[in-house]
């Protein structure tokens, strides 16, 4: 049965990285509903384009159950994360990844996406890609040099330019 | 000398496709300015996602001597390109391409953005790359199967799935 994504983007996005999830979705049939990680829908990508998603991560909330999947997708927002990591929308970003993680739902992300995912406390253990500057960040998850790995439900990807490794499994799980 | 790049999107848009392009010329310090291939700026993703560019194609068309380069990005719009030939936002963008050409400035597109340069007659004789569904249509240019290809001033790919291989060539003629 296709299950339904729920779609995390942050502010700024790279539109590079979050368009390769939505078009495949997309041309997959796949159903899926963006979220900004802001506090409004207006976000921006890297290369300053301006963007509305569907709703925003408050709204997502307390509303997990309503989808199978979450998808991380980083951005420039997130060298920025650590001074920023007390503002409501990423407090709420870190309560929905640890709502998916701790229900065993898919979880997918590149570049950034596996340090926010062992932050929450949902994989550990378990081996994930991540951009090589914060490999060694990771706690209790198990950084690798991967392009792309899948490890239970954790999908991860090392940066916006390996995901396309990463889409073929996703689209095989989501269908 | 980094070159100026003038971006068509039209809608709907393939959004992996046009920000592999903006994403990379970011990064990559490249100045580029958006026009929609529409009436408004306002336009969407094939996945439906809103998006806004800098400009629309009306006020490129006279203006196409302030950019070194011109890209067009590929898109859900264009399998009807066919019967929307004779809007005034199609009939700029086909202005503004053959602007370029004309002038022998650097020109890249993916999916239908040969049969277009092929259609203003400025790829004559030049190898393109484009979607293999339409290779047969392409009068004047030469199609090719390959997944991106140089000739001079044109630069092609097949799909958005490999815009990737023809991203370096395009920064190192542009940086």
């Amino acid at each position: 049965m296709t299950k339904k994504v729920a779609v995390l983007a942050v502010n700024p996005v790279n539109g590079f990285g979050l368009f390769q999830y939505l078009e495949a979705f997309f041309e997959n049939g796949i159903p899926f509903k963006t979220f900004s990680v802001a506090p409004t829908t207006h976000i921006k990508t890297n290369s300053g384009i301006s963007l509305q998603t569907d709703d925003v991560v408050a709204n997502l909330k307390g509303h997990e159950n309503e989808y199978d999947a979450l998808v991380f997708a980083c951005g420039d927002a997130m060298p920025k994360f650590g001074e920023n990591a007390g503002t409501p929308e990423n407090q709420d970003m870190l309560a929905v990844i640890k709502a998916f993680g701790d229900n065993d739902k898919l979880i997918a992300g590149h570049c950034a996406g596996a340090l926010l995912f062992d932050s929450a406390g949902i994989a550990n253990g378990k081996q994930v890609a991540l951009h090589p500057y914060i490999k060694a960040a990771v706690k209790s998850a198990i950084g690798t040099d991967e392009q792309s790995i899948v490890d239970g439900n954790i999908y991860t990807a090392q940066t916006e330019n390996t995901v396309w490794t990463l889409i073929p499994k996703l689209l095989d799980a989501l269908k």
